[in-house]
């Protein structure tokens, strides 16, 4: 037996629990992939954090210590945490809000940002409020990435174009950039236009090739996306061989040697809640984006993730970050399929991942001194445009007309108004659509089918109905939001109509009836009552007749309530009809 | 055949139809009722100006116009508009951010809120936005009701005691009673005291006595109601002969003779702004105890209204109001209920009150210049303490902890921080709650119940399984906030279940799918397909069919859609199993 204190601590890191299975295969096998993502991590962190507005290095801090934090709290045995794409994008966002780019106080704003989404991840996991990521529904978030997509690869046009250009939506961005069009660097865009070109083609046409010259798949894939590096070690050495940053190509220039500072972020009140809401929405997405991931990858080994786990390994993660100099940070896709692939089997090789990081900091900043910022603009370019997937719009048409205007919403008000305003919108649109939907249920009137006991909508099957009984369907749970419109729905139907003496209320579809719409079902009876009708409930569920036995309800009710609504049928017809 | 122009105009026109019917008859008896109902509506429209902090003609003012705007517009024959407490005080509320009371900044905001509502009524009329007020749930308006009547109830304790007291909370207004405690006006209490007094036994114990004495008990209810008027005109003559006005004692004083002039309120971008969310508030309470009350009586007579309609009605009444120089009104519940049991047939019977109230405004106002503030807030006091009703804590709490959590929350916010504050917080959390409930359906694995075609949950009946068929059924619609938890209850169950070769999906509660629960079901199809398991459907609804056959998701499922649970079963099971 083992004692409780040490379960809750199993729980709560779950590198204990792996830990005690490791050997020296599982140790190979991470190595080698923690190789691999190393190599892939490098110009994907440096890009992120031009991307963000931030130090080259800052994307390079990001991605030693969280992986470490996130190796000893997560539980994807696959999952690769570091900087991405859209948390980069949002993180430009919000502290664009707070200072200048390439100012100190811009750095310590992503530092502080980091810090507080670590916070708000760290509280959700100990509250288990992961459910909270489920009211961003997969439409909302396919059309955000789609959109957030397109404005990073916007974005990135001034670095291939060699122009200064700024804006945190579609507008500003293609605004600033025309009126910036005239002083098109020549030196930078024959950096940037054939390193986006080659870097499509790798992606696109370099795996068939090494296939088709009969390398395994799984290595060809990993070749093609060590593309990057390719691209980033060769413009590097142009750069420095012709000397284009005298011609006005930007370049990474000096990074501090060593590995970060370890520090934590002061408190400053006014800095902090004006993050804070930035923190929460970065912490949510990041959340959803990286769990999606884990989850996939997870399910081809009937390995599991536990999601509120995993706000406790984002949280360390991000808090981990914060205090060694880096940004928000989450689980990215394509590094992860790499680290799956490249046969990652715990959490290790993520810890395996940030000595490389660590090592490549100490080693190699010296060596991209040249590295042109137009080929880590063409990287995330090439990146995020995979992302860029109008075909949900399509599909939500054709699928669900509310889920449609969700994603139309999403889009349109991410584009127009930047990536903030844009996935709230969403969320609260399609919690409302929601909710209307739900408060107009739909209700059936239903009938006898000849030669069964089953009761079918009258407009859709020829049924039995006597012109005395109402029998009436709801397909919804009653609840505050529909009470009202079923009552007002029974009230037209049964006002003028002469010859009623019995409404059935069916509740074969009813899982839940709250204070409100008991309540109703009351007034609904009281009313009833008054114009000389008695109302009578049939097939109601186990759950729901277990609180309804607790209230005065069932005691008052005008009329009975009947295990089947054949039998409420059966009784209720008069006698005369019944033997005619 | 009628014109549809007509039609159209019949529809936003309701006294178009009942006036085709209008004769000596019901012309008698709504001249009768409108007597009645004019006698109780003077000391009560006197008595929420003064609760909302305005002159006492315009609680008049409110009482004339208004009726005949609704008696033109609204659908209900017996509703009795003109101002009630619970808008009175949040016109306080909302009113009192603005300007001090007693100035003719306070007033003129009054006018601009009963404008704003109107407008925001009109609107939603015009829109069918009805719906909305489905979002206020029964037990928010229950809790939010009592915490009204206890903060207006404090509220005229000053008027009692003879003190300045003031405050939109219970805390602010307790704290400044007891701050003015010693400064207790004698001769006001005298007035104050037997006044509260006589009012409550008129209420509780003269009509059982009328009733005893032989007078039929709908006219001992009328004259039990017509108790504050003979307050009224017993302390305003004790008042004018002892002369107490010298001592202390606050009367109304002069009030501007003849009818309001007219006007249209002035349009201030700053004052508009800062009321127009109190006036969405103020139009949703007041619409949502409008319409309960005109359901209710028109229940009786088999009658019925037409809710967007009453919004018309309602937001015609206010635009009256407003021009009239009155403030906000609705339907008020006491004097709806004296009009209808005073025999008023057609809203034609507001129209009459409204006239009698113009005779008043014009004749009487000299005679009421003694009339003790003491005396309106003693019925103030004593009509809304009958609105008080903790009930509904007991109530929730044995039957929806949900809506007990949402009752406790809107009391105790609204003491605390005021109505608006209260009334909104109670909507957020109703709706929170239930969006979370449904977030966490309710999950069954079911079984073969022996000898029947039936499935149960297999933790509650005694049902036969196979190892190799798991049958989930979920009892809720899937919608994005449900759908990931689907997900994550699948693969926990499934997970480490190494017999285990089907899942069927058991849908005969699922009324709807959204894209978020479409693409959940497939990444459950793809991640069972990678543990070498398939995915089955069983009893999916017609509706629900018609839209999944629109997407690929069928012919990609891995395993086969069932009509019946039971089908599925029995082609799944195995041969061996089946033979023994």
């Amino acid at each position: 037996m083992r004692l409780p204190a040490l379960r809750a601590f199993e729980r709560y890191l779950p590198i204990l629990d792996w830990g005690k299975r490791y050997n020296r295969d599982t140790f190979t096998n991470d190595i080698v992939a923690a190789v691999i993502v190393t190599i892939m991590l490098i110009p994907q962190s440096l890009a992120y954090a031009l991307l963000a507005g931030l130090p080259a290095e800052m994307g390079l801090y990001a991605s030693i210590l969280p992986l470490m934090a996130y190796a000893i709290f997560g539980t994807s045995r696959a999952l690769a945490v570091g900087p991405v794409a859209v948390v980069s994008l949002m993180t430009a966002a919000a502290v664009g809000n707070l200072a200048l780019q390439g100012t100190p106080e811009y750095a310590a704003a992503a530092i502080i940002l980091a810090f507080l989404s670590g916070l708000v991840l760290l509280v959700m996991g100990f509250f288990r409020l992961g459910f909270l990521a489920n009211f961003l529904s997969h439409p909302v978030i396919a059309g955000f990435i789609t959109a957030s997509g397109i404005i990073i690869a916007t974005s990135q046009l001034k670095h291939i174009l060699g122009i200064p250009a700024s804006g945190h939506n579609l507008l500003e961005l293609v605004h600033s950039i025309l009126a910036h069009l005239a002083e098109v660097n020549f030196w930078t865009l024959a950096i940037g236009v054939p390193t986006t070109a080659f870097l499509f083609w790798v992606r696109k046409g370099l795996k068939p090739r090494l296939i088709a010259a009969g390398i395994p798949p799984k290595l060809s894939d990993i070749l093609a996306k060590a593309g990057p590096v390719a691209a980033v070690v060769v413009t590097t050495l142009v750069t420095w061989a012709l000397g284009l940053n005298d011609r006005g190509v930007a370049i990474v220039g000096d990074i501090p040697k060593g590995l970060p500072p370890l520090t934590i972020p002061k408190f400053d009140m006014e800095i902090w809640t004006s993050l804070i809401g930035s923190a929460v929405l970065i912490s949510i997405i990041g959340f959803v984006e990286s769990v999606s991931v884990a989850q996939t990858l997870a399910a081809k080994k009937r390995q599991r993730i536990v999601p509120d786990q995993e706000l406790i390994g984002l949280g360390a993660s991000n808090i981990a970050a914060s205090i060694s100099g880096g940004y928000p940070v989450t689980g990215g896709f394509s590094r992860s399929v790499v680290n799956y692939d490249a046969g990652a089997e715990t959490p290790a090789a993520g810890a395996f991942t940030a000595v490389g990081i660590a090592l490549a900091t100490l080693a190699l900043t010296p060596l991209i001194f040249f590295l042109p910022k137009a080929t880590l603009a063409a990287t995330i370019i090439v990146a995020v445009l995979s992302l860029v997937d109008f075909s949900i719009l399509r599909t939500t048409w054709t699928y669900n007309k509310a889920d449609f205007a969700a994603v139309a919403a999403t889009i349109l008000l991410t584009l127009g108004f930047g990536v903030e305003l844009g996935v709230s919108s969403g969320v609260l649109i399609s919690i409302l659509l929601y909710l209307y939907r739900t408060s107009r249920p739909h209700i059936a009137e239903v009938g006898l089918v000849p030669g069964t006991e089953h009761f079918r909508n009258i407009e859709r099957h020829k049924v039995e109905t006597s012109p005395e009984i109402l029998t009436i369907r709801v397909d919804e749970n009653l609840y505050f939001a529909n009470a009202r419109y079923l009552e007002d729905y029974l009230y037209d139907r049964v006002v003028g109509d002469k010859q009623l003496k019995h409404v059935i209320l069916m509740c074969s579809a009813v899982n839940d009836i709250d204070t409100s719409a008991l309540e109703s079902l009351e007034a609904i009876d009281h009313r009833l009552t008054d114009m000389g009708l008695k109302l009578h409930l049939s097939e109601v569920k186990g759950p729901v007749m277990d609180r309804l036995s607790r209230t005065h309800f069932l005691h008052e009710l005008s009329g009975r309530v009947f295990l089947t609504q054949y039998g409420a049928v059966r009784e209720l017809t008069p006698a005369k009809q019944k033997r005619a």
